[in-house]
């Protein structure tokens, strides 16, 4: 059975809820940032990134959200979590979570991992404070250029919206009024109500 | 036709050289990032995101080199330059690239992006400074226990191969000996010798 490893508050919600939108048959295993999990010698020998999410599959494990997200919609096809037999279409959902990932999540880091980037600590709360205005700047472009609603890719619901309402729900921590971005606003209300959104949230303990 | 924007030196030769191993026809236009091509008004009607790559297709535009690769691949099966019938291998192509967009790259833009994440020119210099050690542990994890040989995946050539020789060209900018990853400066030297690769270098009259 697939087994997903995910720390509430992190980019692993959304593939828990792929997971949970596909049908799928999985467990979770939850670890826990506060006590440095993810850092620990079992964890690392599956997954030597130090980093969550990790899909654990009959064939070996897998990291990075992009990545599992395609896998779970290509592997349940029946789910219709993306436009598979359409290489163009499929690209620009891919093209989308890869600017969640790289842009989007990236910015987010830099409120509490900046010691990835540099060694100094002024430097690093340097990072903290620029976090409203950069990642600011990225749900502007989504708001403006890249959601086409109802759900980001149109009319289908594709993995691209759990990757949104993922990165979405951490922008009131970011020092975001999520007033200024009305059509990720209200996509993340609506991601809220769907049964597995609601399941997984549950399941994760967050409480948004 | 296809049209490839790029710019010399940038993440988007990686598009590049997987163009011209795809069999496809296409076009290329040249940005020169040094007169700020990426920021004219008619390029970000393109791509609002102001940055390369960017393909143009007959359906619209894609960005993201993770999402261009694996179009690519898709597009041109008869290419074979990604395991398309096998959702895992697929995956794990994916996975790959995802840590070069979004940790390699991310880490490599510090030394000239600063500003993207900081507004203080102290934090910035800071910033610059601690590229030889984040690329490096990147470049560690990739050498230890990313890349199979004698390709990325193994004994496939794939999309991952041009977009790890791309960033592995960056070393000696970041400060590196790529003497430190014997593989991947074997991975780059062999690379270079492909002709689809010798050919979009001298294209875009990069000495490397």
């Amino acid at each position: 059975m697939l087994k997903l490893y995910y720390a509430p508050g992190t980019c692993a919600l959304a593939s828990h809820i792929a997971l949970a939108e596909s049908g799928a048959r999985y467990e979770t295993v939850r670890l826990d940032f506060a006590t440095s999990d993810q850092r620990k010698p079992e964890y690392l020998k599956l997954n030597p990134k130090g980093r969550v999410p990790l899909l654990m599959t009959e064939r070996g494990a897998l990291s990075e959200t992009p990545a599992i997200l395609a896998f779970v919609a290509q592997s349940f096809p029946a789910a219709k979590l993306a436009p598979l037999d359409d290489p163009f279409a499929f690209a620009r959902v891919q093209a989308f979570n890869a600017y969640l990932c790289a842009t989007v999540h990236v910015a987010h880091a830099h409120r509490l991992r900046g010691y990835r980037w540099a060694d100094d600590p002024a430097a690093i709360e340097a990072m903290k404070r620029a976090v409203p205005r950069s990642v600011g700047e990225c749900f502007d472009l989504v708001e403006r250029e890249m959601f086409e609603g109802p759900w980001v890719m149109g009319e289908a619901y594709t993995i691209c919206d759990p990757y949104l309402f993922t990165v979405a729900c951490w922008l009131e921590g970011d020092g975001l009024d999520s007033a200024r971005f009305p059509k990720v606003a209200d996509h993340r209300r609506r991601m809220a109500l769907r049964p597995a959104v609601a399941t997984v949230l549950a399941e994760e303990g967050a409480s948004r």
